[in-house]
């Protein structure tokens, strides 16, 4: 049994494609190499890339958000490391408007964090927080969707909003860790719910 | 408490400073990008960088065998992104000769494998290896030093040499994860194990 999972990530990522500077991503891009390291954690593995998993992100550091989303399942092309990934993330920021799959796997358009939570509210929201329910406890139930920051937490108004449509807080502990870290150990946790931990995969 | 704990990631590297173009890091640099990304899970935490933790690779990709430790007690200036970092590994080659440490908390020496192996025998080994014991049900004793692969795995010369001298093969499951999402998971693992999961950190 495969366990589909979902990740949002909120970026404050620039929206305007000519202000990535990839030789200057922490400085230039509003922290998109946060981003990108996210979308590392959330698809690769050795050789292979996760067809289970949906990425999401909004960037909030333009004028209009602009909602990207990566499918695993169509996902090509793209390598593990931060100047490719962001590149993809640029290319999805110069083409949009002129068509939605920007790259194989990889979708861009103007949409609202709203809209995005209101569009999957048939999946089970989580949202990440230091003194949650600890994910050891935790049963994971339908198509689990987990909600982070950036190297900025989701504003208070967000989390609310989250928490009105039935999010449940979880925890990985007290330490605050970084939202990349975090993907990583969900997604081993799920393989673990999976059983992937003490059998072959086949 | 805190557990110390040391990483060690083979790298097949290249050596020569010169060779490293960090535009192209995956193709230019022996996948340095992977040893960059392992070093960011090893360390980084949100706003902070563990300073129980020491990370080891030794380059093979030069004429002679390159060791580059750091260490997180001393470790300043570097950013957690995969340019940054690369940039310092990059300024450990250029400095390497003149003085030891090439950059606060960075270390670089000609040594081997071997002899880097003989330098920490008081530590406790575990060799990371899919069809090991599961890290669920092992006890951490003493020091653990874990050992891993880049995007190849370490020869089984070298694997042979770890296990005469005592190392466990410690699993993650039966996946095949990024070297950088195993550090993660084990960094949080052993945070698990010091009760931090559940308690606030003083």
């Amino acid at each position: 049994m495969t366990i589909f999972r979902h990740f949002y990530v909120k970026s404050h990522g620039v929206t305007e494609p000519e202000k990535i500077n990839l030789k200057d991503l922490p400085g230039s891009s509003g922290r998109l190499d946060v981003v990108a390291r996210c979308i590392n954690a959330a698809f690769w593995l050795s050789g292979d890339i996760r067809r289970n998993v949906v990425f999401h992100t909004v960037l909030h550091g333009g004028e209009q958000p602009v909602y990207i989303r990566i499918e695993g399942e169509r996902l090509r092309k793209v390598s593990p490391d931060e100047r490719s990934i962001s590149l993809f993330l640029k290319k999805a920021l110069e083409r949009m408007g002129s068509r939605e799959e920007t790259s194989p796997g990889i979708f861009a358009s103007s949409r609202s964090f709203r809209e995005v939570v209101e569009e999957n509210k048939d999946k089970e929201f989580y949202l990440l927080e230091e003194e949650g329910e600890s994910i050891e406890d935790m049963k994971f139930e339908g198509i689990p969707f987990f909600f982070l920051g950036d190297n900025r937490d989701l504003t208070d108004e967000e989390k609310n909003f989250l928490l009105e449509r039935g999010a449940r807080k979880v925890s990985l502990g007290s330490i605050s860790y970084l939202s990349s870290h975090c993907i990583a150990v969900v997604n081993w946790w799920l393989d673990r719910k999976e059983g992937k931990h003490r059998e072959k995969v086949i």
